[in-house]
């Protein structure tokens, strides 16, 4: 039971707090993310620091009138338990529960749904050119992170925004971190701009001084506008965000909910672009979560005295990482690039022991991948883990930069597939779809841990041109199916007459499963290399039983049994055929299990329709 | 016969040359641009323009052992002259002759291939990376105009050079343009930057006097160093290229050799990371382009004497611009976004009529894309035309922000299929494959100018969530194919019993031109609705012939073909099959004829496979 918080059922029962109330309420509101999410699991650090942001932007605008967009959107708890969904958190990213992003199908206060960085000021930019149009008056707010603003998407949107003069407000919630530490020039501007406090309080006094400066006349006027510039300068350091047409305003303390409130008002007054800098602390108010915010900031359920979450079995990215350094020692020409994820892909193992060939380019994909492009061409092999939805973003540069040039960059897909309650803009499921069509690219896709390994030795060491490995994310549970890989090969798991069961990655194990209910002599066929694919391997079998099935996590269109359709059509063998993939429309958020169940995708569903 | 040029063999032929000689020389390379584009048609304008820095380069420089990225790369004429490959510009963008943009397979002094924007400063890091891992000592220089500074990527690239201090030299060639005039705050900055001559000149003269003020043990020297900054503030404005970790050196004259040399010099001795501030004036030289920079971007053969080009017959552009006026008076929700394209798409005389609905982002698809997504969210119905191959840059915004919440945005595809003497860079022969997987898109595709404009009102007045309308570069010459577009339905152009025929957009005229040759009952069906399928229709006529053929100017994978030879393997539907697309390899330059035939497109090949 919570004094304050209970009462709290739309953000209007706010308004009626006053400043120690609100205090109150963000202790309160702090003390229910930590019961909450140590329960169901969820993003945590984040939220914990930006509780004073959104108590105070919920005190100063009005949702769902104003619109607020939070990007990433894994910041948006303390906005979800405002906003009338506290009791939300109970099924918080489970299969039917309340998502863990924004979602305007949930609420109409979520104004745009996000999940990937740096699309905040864009969506923003619309919606107020949209309003200003329309001739409506409300606010329209963008919340990221310095993390989103290493994403070049944010210096377009700024670019376009800052010299329209349409009125904005950017919320940049600076807490030095991305995911993991944040990196970059403009991450030391930043570091900088935060030392220099006096900025924001002296910014008013000197405004005032400049605007009593009569004006006389024209030539006099031009003089004192230069004048005015000179003493500005003197005082007021410049910053990147004044030079893309912003009025800046900070660096404001993110948990003095007093002075958020009035920095909020005085944006809401300008009616022009502004961007308010306000520093916090992720992890804010909860010890665990403050001195190690990069694992507290997405978390499974963990002990809540102690911090710690459940031992879980080999992921992976645990094993890639250790691949990697085994690749490290072995080629000297490896090098790794991350998009600010050393820690989610495994990476970090690298970074500490190869620190000179280690590179974290920040939240930029794009960038990211041409590097590795350069890298190639100076003679180096660059290896970029990205997860799938996070590669989306670099498509161009891999088609454009790596695959017209065949360059030797490899492509360690993480997360490829399903991966469960993050939802319908983490699902990796696009990947054999966006790769496949381009020219020169190899995929490839293990069954088993060792797999990747020698996978990972082959792209590196053997192959020549882009290679992807795509795999799924968590551990490994269950006994893994499959053998040696042999590059562009079909792995022949089972031999069978009846039917042939074609499967990749993680859904070779799935065959397996459905081999065994299924009463038909099942011939079973893993594919680690996805393109180029065996096409003697596939004829073969699909001539042989007359049947073929083909299960992959990754939808259907432009997938794995798309290419196997076609293969098997333009040859015209005659057999009957069926996909298991996941069908073209968003996929929400749920445990794997669930999601494969929902969509047809588990072994009794399966073994089912073949025995029809 | 020109006096200077017709000697220089090799850059190194340039070092033997005084100021007054290259004066001389850099006239001779523009008469002969002028001369030899003329002829061909290609880039002029962007090429006159930096006629003396690429002089200047060549001189200070040495290719290829030091590294010379182009952005964009249409901009590397007057690079080939010197390198070498005067005699290619006789062949310039024509099928096996010289490329118009740089490529490595072309000469080693091309040190990488570019095309599309905003991608040189990422090259040229990872590449300056792997020169000082192998202990090398070479320089890497990226070249880039101001349009290309209003593309993410770059930022993200400065983002991460500027803070680790790799030698690395940066020239922004400043025009004041993209492919039109230039847009957006930074453009601004620019600007401003420009008028501020005296920057440059007293740069050197405050860092001369800051150095000899003497260090005296630590606490003073931290004082200082306050003092230091101080007095820089006074004197230097800071630009955004500070604030990235760059050192600023500008504006310099981009037309003044003698300076150039010596602005070059001074950045090759910095051994940090240097951003080159010139301005140059696009169409240098040359009256008619200087006068209109934007028709001698890339131009076809024109007269020298006039500047005209041959009148052409209507283009698909040009009718989508015309429909764009209908729609903006049918409809005040309409809004039209553009990414430094507005003649391009013809969306410019919608930008004269409709001032305050139409939007150019520059040269930023990725924030275009979201931008419409919160038009759309705000209840606007924007209109965003792309060429394919730049639509790519947005991948990841179409599928995350645009078809996840499925909201309604319009994407016209301009420069669909081959595209021609561009080449592989610039081939719009993805997106078939690269839409078809995104949830809730529908893909339409034109086979008349008529069905065009019914596709856009339908798109735009009917139509709820995200659609693409394909359509192909050129002008319309023979007779057209294809009657009223009815939405989902494909057209049944003919009836036959042997064969059937399907293809889309301009592939339909194709489909015509091989039943004149083949002797056989053909039935033939245009698709303008690619996605989603006409299942009945397909499914019906392929029963009925026994025999399909698929023709589309896209790749194999993952386009219409494929998802046809789904549709009839998953339906079990026996018939004979074969996809006419193009293959799984980059796509070169040449004649659109000409690649049709190389690659078994053309009616003959087509006809010829049909009867075997």
């Amino acid at each position: 039971m919570y004094k304050l918080l209970d009462k709290i059922k739309s953000p209007n029962d706010l308004k009626q707090l006053n400043i120690d109330e609100l205090k109150l309420l963000c202790e309160e509101i702090r003390e229910f993310l930590i019961d909450s999410v140590s329960e169901t699991g969820g993003h945590l650090a984040s939220n914990l620091g930006i509780v004073e942001l959104t108590v105070a932007l919920h005190t100063v605008f009005n949702v769902p009138e104003d619109k607020i967009i939070f990007d990433v959107g894994h910041q948006s708890y303390v906005h979800k338990i405002l906003t009338g969904r506290k009791e939300g958190f109970k099924t918080l990213r489970q299969f039917g529960g309340m998502s863990g992003f924004p979602k305007r199908s949930e609420s109409d206060c979520d104004s745009f749904n996000t999940g990937h960085s740096s699309t905040s000021i864009s969506a923003a930019l619309g919606i107020a050119r949209g309003r200003d149009l329309s001739g409506d008056n409300y606010n329209v707010i963008s919340v990221f992170g310095d993390g989103a603003l290493t994403g070049g998407m944010m210096y377009e949107a700024m670019n376009d925004a800052g010299h329209t003069k349409t009125p904005l407000i950017l919320i940049l919630n600076d807490n030095a971190m991305s995911i993991s530490k944040n990196v970059g020039a403009v991450s030391k501007h930043l570091r900088q701009l935060r030392i220099s406090t006096f900025y924001f309080k002296s910014k008013h006094a000197v405004e005032n001084f400049l605007k009593k400066i009569p004006l006389l006349g024209k030539p006099t006027a031009n003089l004192l506008k230069q004048i005015k510039r000179f003493f500005r300068r003197l005082v007021i350091p410049t910053t990147i965000f004044d030079d893309m047409g912003f009025i800046y305003m900070g660096p404001a303390d993110g948990h003095d909910i007093k002075s958020l409130i009035q920095c909020l008002e005085y944006a809401k007054d300008e009616k022009r672009p502004v961007l308010l800098h306000i520093h916090t602390k992720k992890g804010k108010g909860y010890t665990p979560a403050e001195n190690n915010p990069s694992k507290f900031h997405g978390i499974s359920a963990f002990d809540k005295a102690t911090g710690k979450t459940k031992e879980t079995g080999e992921t992976y990215s645990d094993r890639f990482g250790l691949a990697m350094i085994k690749q490290g020692e072995k080629n000297s020409k490896v090098v790794a690039i991350t998009g600010a994820m050393p820690n989610g892909t495994g990476l970090y193992k690298f970074s500490n022991k190869f620190k000179n060939r280690f590179f974290d380019v920040g939240i930029a994909e794009q960038h990211g991948v041409t590097l590795s492009a350069g890298f190639a061409v100076s003679g180096y092999i660059p290896v970029i883990p990205l997860y799938s939805s996070f590669l989306q973003r670099a498509y161009d540069q891999t088609l454009h930069d790596v695959c017209l040039q065949n360059l030797h960059v490899v492509f360690p897909i993480d997360r490829a597939g399903i991966v469960g309650s993050d939802g319908e803009t983490h699902q990796g499921i696009y990947d054999i779809s966006y790769l496949s069509h381009m020219p020169n690219m190899t995929i490839l896709s293990p069954s088993t841990l060792d797999q990747l390994e020698n996978m990972l030795d082959y792209a590196i060491n053997i192959h020549q041109g882009p290679i992807a490995i795509r795999y799924p994310r968590g551990s490994v549970q269950a006994e893994e199916i499959g053998g040696d890989f042999i590059p562009g090969k079909a792995e022949i798991l089972r031999q069978g007459t009846d039917v042939t069961i074609i499967a990749t990655g993680r859904m070779v194990k799935r065959a397996q499963e459905v081999c065994a209910i299924i009463n038909k002599s099942a011939e079973m066929i893993a594919l680690p290399t996805i393109k180029p694919l065996d096409e003697t391997a596939i004829i073969t079998s699909a001539k042989k039983t007359g049947n073929v099935i083909t299960i992959e996590d990754n939808v259907k269109i432009g997938g794995m049994g798309s290419m196997i359709a076609t293969l098997l059509k333009e040859n015209d063998v005659k057999c009957k055929f069926n996909i298991f993939a996941f069908p073209d429309c968003p996929v929400t958020h749920g445990s794997i299990d669930e999601l494969d169940k929902i969509y047809g995708l588990d072994a009794d569903t399966i073994a089912s329709k073949i025995m029809e």
